[in-house]
Protein backbone atom coordinates (compact mmCIF):
# COMPACT_ATOMS: atom_id res chain seq x y z
CA UNK A 1 0.00 0.00 0.00
CA UNK A 2 0.93 3.30 -0.73
CA UNK A 3 1.80 6.04 1.76
CA UNK A 4 -0.81 8.73 2.37
CA UNK A 5 -0.17 12.60 2.30
CA UNK A 6 -1.16 14.62 5.51
CA UNK A 7 -0.48 18.29 5.34
CA UNK A 8 -0.41 20.12 9.27
CA UNK A 9 -0.98 23.41 9.69
CA UNK A 10 -1.06 25.89 12.82
CA UNK A 11 -0.64 28.88 13.53
CA UNK A 12 2.36 30.19 15.27
CA UNK A 13 3.25 29.31 19.06
CA UNK A 14 0.48 26.52 18.60
CA UNK A 15 3.47 23.97 18.90
CA UNK A 16 3.56 22.22 15.33
CA UNK A 17 7.17 21.75 15.08
CA UNK A 18 7.74 20.25 18.89
CA UNK A 19 4.32 18.17 18.10
CA UNK A 20 6.20 16.85 14.88
CA UNK A 21 9.38 16.03 16.47
CA UNK A 22 8.03 13.84 18.82
CA UNK A 23 5.81 12.09 16.27
CA UNK A 24 8.91 11.15 14.37
CA UNK A 25 10.41 9.89 17.45
CA UNK A 26 6.98 7.35 17.95
CA UNK A 27 6.87 6.39 14.72
CA UNK A 28 8.80 5.21 11.26
CA UNK A 29 5.88 4.43 8.94
CA UNK A 30 5.65 8.69 8.19
CA UNK A 31 8.37 11.03 6.83
CA UNK A 32 8.65 14.76 6.76
CA UNK A 33 8.02 15.82 3.52
CA UNK A 34 10.76 18.55 3.48
CA UNK A 35 9.80 21.97 2.07
CA UNK A 36 12.01 24.06 -0.12
CA UNK A 37 13.07 27.39 0.35
CA UNK A 38 14.79 30.33 -1.57
CA UNK A 39 15.86 32.05 2.01
CA UNK A 40 19.49 31.68 3.28
CA UNK A 41 19.75 29.00 6.36
CA UNK A 42 19.10 30.13 9.77
CA UNK A 43 21.90 28.89 12.13
CA UNK A 44 21.73 25.37 12.50
CA UNK A 45 18.98 24.29 9.68
CA UNK A 46 20.59 21.78 7.49
CA UNK A 47 20.06 21.59 3.51
CA UNK A 48 17.66 18.27 3.19
CA UNK A 49 16.31 18.08 6.53
CA UNK A 50 14.74 21.54 7.87
CA UNK A 51 14.42 22.68 4.10
CA UNK A 52 15.81 22.33 0.51
CA UNK A 53 17.83 25.28 0.39
CA UNK A 54 17.23 26.32 -3.44
CA UNK A 55 18.73 29.38 -5.61
CA UNK A 56 16.05 31.91 -7.16
CA UNK A 57 17.06 30.24 -10.29
CA UNK A 58 16.60 26.15 -9.27
CA UNK A 59 13.23 27.21 -8.00
CA UNK A 60 12.12 28.70 -10.91
CA UNK A 61 12.93 26.21 -12.79
CA UNK A 62 11.10 23.53 -11.09
CA UNK A 63 8.15 25.59 -10.68
CA UNK A 64 8.68 25.43 -14.78
CA UNK A 65 8.82 21.78 -14.56
CA UNK A 66 6.37 21.56 -12.59
CA UNK A 67 8.16 20.09 -10.16
CA UNK A 68 6.53 22.34 -7.84
CA UNK A 69 3.51 20.82 -6.11
CA UNK A 70 2.82 24.54 -4.13
CA UNK A 71 4.63 27.38 -3.52
CA UNK A 72 4.69 30.84 -2.18
CA UNK A 73 6.30 34.03 -1.84
CA UNK A 74 6.51 35.10 1.22
CA UNK A 75 9.30 38.85 1.82
CA UNK A 76 10.74 38.09 -1.21
CA UNK A 77 11.68 34.44 -0.90
CA UNK A 78 9.60 31.22 -2.20
CA UNK A 79 8.34 28.62 -0.13
CA UNK A 80 6.90 25.04 -1.61
CA UNK A 81 6.57 21.91 -1.70
CA UNK A 82 8.45 19.68 -4.06
CA UNK A 83 6.49 16.71 -5.81
CA UNK A 84 9.56 14.50 -5.34
CA UNK A 85 9.73 14.96 -1.28
CA UNK A 86 6.28 13.60 -1.65
CA UNK A 87 6.61 10.96 -3.98
CA UNK A 88 10.09 9.10 -2.57
CA UNK A 89 7.97 9.01 0.60
CA UNK A 90 4.63 8.06 -0.49
CA UNK A 91 6.46 5.33 -3.30
CA UNK A 92 8.22 3.66 -0.13
CA UNK A 93 5.02 3.45 1.53
CA UNK A 94 5.61 5.99 3.88
CA UNK A 95 3.14 8.30 4.83
CA UNK A 96 4.33 11.98 4.30
CA UNK A 97 4.01 14.96 6.36
CA UNK A 98 3.80 18.39 4.86
CA UNK A 99 4.03 21.22 7.18
CA UNK A 100 2.73 23.93 5.70
CA UNK A 101 0.47 27.06 5.82
CA UNK A 102 -3.22 27.38 5.17
CA UNK A 103 -3.48 28.60 1.65
CA UNK A 104 -0.67 25.79 0.64
CA UNK A 105 -3.23 23.44 2.28
CA UNK A 106 -6.08 24.57 0.35
CA UNK A 107 -3.72 24.56 -2.19
CA UNK A 108 -2.78 20.62 -2.14
CA UNK A 109 -5.92 19.81 -1.27
CA UNK A 110 -7.44 20.98 -4.53
CA UNK A 111 -4.65 19.14 -6.45
CA UNK A 112 -4.52 16.00 -3.96
CA UNK A 113 -8.39 15.53 -3.01
CA UNK A 114 -7.56 12.47 -1.01
CA UNK A 115 -4.89 13.97 1.02
CA UNK A 116 -5.81 14.20 4.51
CA UNK A 117 -5.52 17.80 6.52
CA UNK A 118 -4.75 18.41 10.26
CA UNK A 119 -5.05 21.24 11.64
CA UNK A 120 -3.70 21.75 15.54
CA UNK A 121 -5.03 24.47 17.38
CA UNK A 122 -4.27 26.06 20.98
CA UNK A 123 -6.49 25.53 23.99
CA UNK A 124 -7.69 29.28 23.74
CA UNK A 125 -6.64 32.42 22.08
CA UNK A 126 -5.34 33.58 25.84
CA UNK A 127 -3.31 30.98 25.96
CA UNK A 128 -1.66 30.98 22.68
CA UNK A 129 -0.57 34.85 23.43
CA UNK A 130 0.89 33.87 26.99
CA UNK A 131 3.10 31.12 24.85
CA UNK A 132 4.05 33.73 22.18
CA UNK A 133 5.36 36.00 25.29
CA UNK A 134 6.72 32.81 27.29
CA UNK A 135 9.80 32.22 23.99
CA UNK A 136 10.60 35.29 25.19
CA UNK A 137 11.64 36.27 21.46
CA UNK A 138 9.36 38.40 20.35
CA UNK A 139 7.99 42.05 20.73
CA UNK A 140 4.54 42.83 21.79
CA UNK A 141 4.23 44.29 18.81
CA UNK A 142 4.89 41.09 16.96
CA UNK A 143 2.96 39.04 19.32
CA UNK A 144 0.17 41.10 18.73
CA UNK A 145 0.24 40.60 14.98
CA UNK A 146 0.70 36.58 15.28
CA UNK A 147 -2.11 36.71 17.07
CA UNK A 148 -4.15 38.59 14.53
CA UNK A 149 -2.38 36.13 12.25
CA UNK A 150 -3.41 32.77 14.17
CA UNK A 151 -7.33 34.43 14.19
CA UNK A 152 -7.50 34.93 10.09
CA UNK A 153 -5.47 31.24 10.09
CA UNK A 154 -8.16 29.76 12.26
CA UNK A 155 -10.84 30.83 9.69
CA UNK A 156 -9.48 27.60 7.45
CA UNK A 157 -9.57 25.21 10.44
CA UNK A 158 -13.29 24.51 8.56
CA UNK A 159 -11.78 23.16 5.34
CA UNK A 160 -9.73 20.89 7.73
CA UNK A 161 -10.16 16.97 8.18
CA UNK A 162 -9.11 16.73 11.66
CA UNK A 163 -8.43 19.04 14.71
CA UNK A 164 -6.15 18.47 17.41
CA UNK A 165 -6.11 21.19 20.54
CA UNK A 166 -2.31 21.10 21.78
CA UNK A 167 -3.09 21.66 25.49
CA UNK A 168 -1.17 18.58 26.43
CA UNK A 169 1.84 17.52 24.39
CA UNK A 170 1.43 14.28 24.79
CA UNK A 171 -1.71 13.56 24.06
CA UNK A 172 -1.14 15.93 20.91
CA UNK A 173 1.26 13.85 19.73
CA UNK A 174 -1.10 10.60 20.39
CA UNK A 175 -3.40 12.17 18.47
CA UNK A 176 -1.96 12.70 15.69
CA UNK A 177 -0.60 9.13 15.68
CA UNK A 178 -4.17 7.84 15.92
CA UNK A 179 -5.13 10.21 12.97
CA UNK A 180 -2.54 8.32 11.08
CA UNK A 181 -3.51 5.39 12.13
CA UNK A 182 -7.09 5.38 11.54
CA UNK A 183 -7.00 7.32 8.56
CA UNK A 184 -5.44 4.06 6.67
CA UNK A 185 -8.03 1.94 7.93
CA UNK A 186 -11.03 4.08 6.30
CA UNK A 187 -12.94 2.32 4.22
CA UNK A 188 -12.98 4.89 1.43
CA UNK A 189 -9.29 3.93 0.79
CA UNK A 190 -9.45 0.31 1.29
CA UNK A 191 -11.58 -0.61 -1.51
CA UNK A 192 -8.73 -3.00 -3.21
CA UNK A 193 -9.15 -4.83 0.11
CA UNK A 194 -13.04 -5.49 -0.76
CA UNK A 195 -12.12 -6.01 -3.44
CA UNK A 196 -9.44 -8.88 -2.90
CA UNK A 197 -12.46 -10.68 -0.79
CA UNK A 198 -14.64 -10.89 -3.95
CA UNK A 199 -11.92 -12.14 -6.24
CA UNK A 200 -10.90 -14.74 -3.98
CA UNK A 201 -14.21 -16.13 -3.46
CA UNK A 202 -14.62 -16.33 -7.16
CA UNK A 203 -11.39 -18.03 -7.59
CA UNK B 1 -18.60 16.67 24.94
CA UNK B 2 -21.41 13.54 24.54
CA UNK B 3 -19.76 10.09 23.89
CA UNK B 4 -19.97 8.72 19.95
CA UNK B 5 -21.55 5.47 18.98
CA UNK B 6 -19.17 3.06 17.07
CA UNK B 7 -21.07 -0.32 15.56
CA UNK B 8 -18.16 -3.18 15.13
CA UNK B 9 -19.61 -6.09 13.19
CA UNK B 10 -17.77 -9.29 11.59
CA UNK B 11 -18.43 -12.27 10.37
CA UNK B 12 -18.08 -15.15 13.15
CA UNK B 13 -14.80 -16.37 13.64
CA UNK B 14 -12.85 -13.07 12.59
CA UNK B 15 -11.99 -12.01 16.77
CA UNK B 16 -14.69 -9.52 17.66
CA UNK B 17 -15.12 -10.66 21.21
CA UNK B 18 -11.55 -10.92 21.58
CA UNK B 19 -10.86 -7.44 20.05
CA UNK B 20 -13.66 -5.97 22.05
CA UNK B 21 -11.85 -7.46 25.38
CA UNK B 22 -8.97 -6.76 24.96
CA UNK B 23 -9.81 -3.22 24.18
CA UNK B 24 -11.81 -2.84 26.87
CA UNK B 25 -8.68 -3.49 29.49
CA UNK B 26 -7.11 -0.90 27.44
CA UNK B 27 -9.13 2.02 27.19
CA UNK B 28 -11.81 3.91 29.79
CA UNK B 29 -13.32 6.19 27.42
CA UNK B 30 -15.58 3.53 25.79
CA UNK B 31 -18.07 1.32 26.94
CA UNK B 32 -20.10 -1.90 25.86
CA UNK B 33 -23.12 -0.84 25.15
CA UNK B 34 -25.10 -4.51 25.90
CA UNK B 35 -27.34 -6.08 23.78
CA UNK B 36 -30.93 -7.47 24.73
CA UNK B 37 -32.35 -10.75 23.71
CA UNK B 38 -35.55 -13.22 24.62
CA UNK B 39 -32.90 -16.44 24.59
CA UNK B 40 -31.76 -18.22 27.55
CA UNK B 41 -28.42 -17.39 29.27
CA UNK B 42 -25.60 -19.88 28.18
CA UNK B 43 -23.23 -21.66 30.67
CA UNK B 44 -21.58 -18.83 32.43
CA UNK B 45 -23.56 -15.81 30.69
CA UNK B 46 -24.60 -12.84 33.22
CA UNK B 47 -27.81 -10.48 33.06
CA UNK B 48 -26.59 -6.98 32.07
CA UNK B 49 -22.85 -8.08 30.90
CA UNK B 50 -23.54 -10.86 27.98
CA UNK B 51 -27.28 -9.60 27.56
CA UNK B 52 -30.00 -7.97 28.48
CA UNK B 53 -32.07 -10.95 29.17
CA UNK B 54 -35.82 -10.34 28.64
CA UNK B 55 -38.50 -12.05 28.55
CA UNK B 56 -40.32 -11.83 25.12
CA UNK B 57 -43.36 -9.56 26.90
CA UNK B 58 -40.76 -7.31 28.07
CA UNK B 59 -38.67 -7.08 24.93
CA UNK B 60 -42.56 -6.41 23.17
CA UNK B 61 -43.37 -3.68 25.41
CA UNK B 62 -39.84 -1.98 24.82
CA UNK B 63 -40.79 -1.94 21.28
CA UNK B 64 -43.69 -0.52 21.97
CA UNK B 65 -42.11 2.18 23.96
CA UNK B 66 -39.26 2.58 21.30
CA UNK B 67 -37.24 1.91 23.60
CA UNK B 68 -35.72 -0.37 21.17
CA UNK B 69 -33.48 1.03 18.69
CA UNK B 70 -33.25 -1.58 15.97
CA UNK B 71 -34.32 -5.75 16.90
CA UNK B 72 -33.78 -8.50 14.82
CA UNK B 73 -35.46 -11.80 15.25
CA UNK B 74 -33.18 -15.13 14.56
CA UNK B 75 -34.28 -18.60 15.80
CA UNK B 76 -37.99 -17.56 17.24
CA UNK B 77 -36.11 -15.05 19.16
CA UNK B 78 -35.85 -11.30 19.74
CA UNK B 79 -32.29 -10.09 19.51
CA UNK B 80 -31.59 -5.70 19.38
CA UNK B 81 -30.29 -2.26 21.37
CA UNK B 82 -31.96 -1.10 23.92
CA UNK B 83 -32.03 2.59 23.66
CA UNK B 84 -30.73 2.80 27.32
CA UNK B 85 -27.71 0.95 26.83
CA UNK B 86 -26.72 3.39 24.84
CA UNK B 87 -27.58 6.80 25.94
CA UNK B 88 -26.77 5.68 29.67
CA UNK B 89 -22.86 5.82 28.11
CA UNK B 90 -23.01 8.41 26.05
CA UNK B 91 -24.60 10.92 28.33
CA UNK B 92 -21.72 9.69 30.80
CA UNK B 93 -19.29 11.01 28.13
CA UNK B 94 -18.32 7.83 26.98
CA UNK B 95 -17.91 6.11 23.42
CA UNK B 96 -20.68 3.52 23.33
CA UNK B 97 -19.87 0.43 21.56
CA UNK B 98 -22.31 -1.96 19.78
CA UNK B 99 -21.66 -5.13 18.92
CA UNK B 100 -24.07 -5.70 15.90
CA UNK B 101 -24.57 -7.65 12.89
CA UNK B 102 -24.90 -6.30 9.12
CA UNK B 103 -28.53 -5.42 9.41
CA UNK B 104 -28.50 -3.72 12.54
CA UNK B 105 -25.87 -1.74 11.85
CA UNK B 106 -27.51 -0.89 8.61
CA UNK B 107 -30.40 0.20 10.80
CA UNK B 108 -28.84 1.93 13.39
CA UNK B 109 -27.10 4.23 10.27
CA UNK B 110 -30.22 5.08 9.20
CA UNK B 111 -31.10 6.14 12.51
CA UNK B 112 -27.67 7.64 13.60
CA UNK B 113 -26.46 9.06 10.31
CA UNK B 114 -23.46 10.81 13.19
CA UNK B 115 -22.79 6.95 14.20
CA UNK B 116 -19.22 5.44 13.20
CA UNK B 117 -19.28 1.64 11.73
CA UNK B 118 -16.28 -0.33 11.80
CA UNK B 119 -16.18 -3.49 10.16
CA UNK B 120 -13.53 -6.20 10.93
CA UNK B 121 -12.07 -9.16 8.03
CA UNK B 122 -10.23 -11.73 8.35
CA UNK B 123 -6.92 -12.04 6.45
CA UNK B 124 -8.47 -14.24 4.13
CA UNK B 125 -10.98 -16.15 3.71
CA UNK B 126 -8.88 -19.25 4.01
CA UNK B 127 -7.66 -18.05 7.46
CA UNK B 128 -10.94 -17.75 8.53
CA UNK B 129 -12.12 -21.57 7.53
CA UNK B 130 -9.13 -22.57 9.43
CA UNK B 131 -9.86 -20.65 12.90
CA UNK B 132 -13.42 -21.99 12.42
CA UNK B 133 -11.82 -25.24 11.93
CA UNK B 134 -9.39 -25.02 14.82
CA UNK B 135 -12.61 -23.82 17.51
CA UNK B 136 -12.93 -27.68 17.11
CA UNK B 137 -16.47 -26.86 18.07
CA UNK B 138 -18.58 -27.20 15.11
CA UNK B 139 -19.16 -29.48 12.29
CA UNK B 140 -17.46 -29.63 8.84
CA UNK B 141 -21.52 -28.43 7.61
CA UNK B 142 -21.36 -25.96 10.11
CA UNK B 143 -18.46 -24.45 9.14
CA UNK B 144 -18.99 -23.88 5.51
CA UNK B 145 -22.64 -22.85 6.17
CA UNK B 146 -20.62 -20.15 9.19
CA UNK B 147 -18.12 -19.50 5.89
CA UNK B 148 -21.01 -18.91 3.43
CA UNK B 149 -22.47 -16.52 5.95
CA UNK B 150 -19.77 -14.66 6.30
CA UNK B 151 -19.07 -14.04 2.28
CA UNK B 152 -22.82 -12.66 2.52
CA UNK B 153 -21.87 -10.37 5.73
CA UNK B 154 -18.58 -8.91 3.59
CA UNK B 155 -20.49 -7.97 1.75
CA UNK B 156 -22.44 -5.11 3.75
CA UNK B 157 -18.51 -4.06 4.43
CA UNK B 158 -18.31 -1.63 1.41
CA UNK B 159 -21.35 0.68 4.28
CA UNK B 160 -18.62 0.92 6.90
CA UNK B 161 -16.35 3.85 7.79
CA UNK B 162 -13.76 1.80 8.55
CA UNK B 163 -11.95 -1.35 7.44
CA UNK B 164 -9.72 -3.45 10.09
CA UNK B 165 -8.44 -7.13 9.24
CA UNK B 166 -7.55 -9.20 12.70
CA UNK B 167 -4.27 -10.48 10.92
CA UNK B 168 -2.64 -9.77 14.77
CA UNK B 169 -5.02 -9.29 17.77
CA UNK B 170 -2.42 -6.57 19.33
CA UNK B 171 -2.12 -4.88 16.50
CA UNK B 172 -6.11 -5.39 15.52
CA UNK B 173 -6.66 -3.89 18.86
CA UNK B 174 -4.40 -0.90 18.58
CA UNK B 175 -6.16 -0.08 15.36
CA UNK B 176 -9.51 0.01 16.85
CA UNK B 177 -7.91 2.09 19.88
CA UNK B 178 -6.81 4.69 16.88
CA UNK B 179 -10.39 4.90 15.23
CA UNK B 180 -12.11 5.37 18.44
CA UNK B 181 -9.58 8.38 19.00
CA UNK B 182 -9.66 10.03 15.76
CA UNK B 183 -13.48 9.73 14.95
CA UNK B 184 -13.73 12.15 17.81
CA UNK B 185 -11.14 14.97 16.53
CA UNK B 186 -12.93 14.67 12.87
CA UNK B 187 -13.76 18.27 12.26
CA UNK B 188 -16.95 17.69 10.99
CA UNK B 189 -17.64 16.70 14.79
CA UNK B 190 -16.13 19.77 16.14
CA UNK B 191 -17.84 22.38 14.94
CA UNK B 192 -18.43 24.11 18.64
CA UNK B 193 -14.77 23.79 19.04
CA UNK B 194 -14.32 26.45 16.26
CA UNK B 195 -17.35 28.22 17.18
CA UNK B 196 -15.89 28.79 20.29
CA UNK B 197 -12.84 30.26 18.65
CA UNK B 198 -15.06 32.60 16.77
CA UNK B 199 -17.02 33.51 19.73
CA UNK B 200 -14.12 34.55 21.88
CA UNK B 201 -12.68 36.23 19.42
CA UNK B 202 -15.79 38.82 19.53
CA UNK B 203 -16.13 38.85 23.09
Amino acid sequence: MKGLLFVVSAPAGCGKDTILNELFKKTDTAGYAVSATTRAPRGGEINGVHYHFLTREEFESKIAEKEVLEYTEYCGNYYGTLRRSVNDLIERGKDAILKIEVEGAMNIRRMFPEACLVFILPPSWEILEKRLRDRGTETEEKIIERSKQARTEIEFAKNYDYLIVNDKLDAAVDDLLAVLRAEKLRRSRNDELLNAFGEEDKA
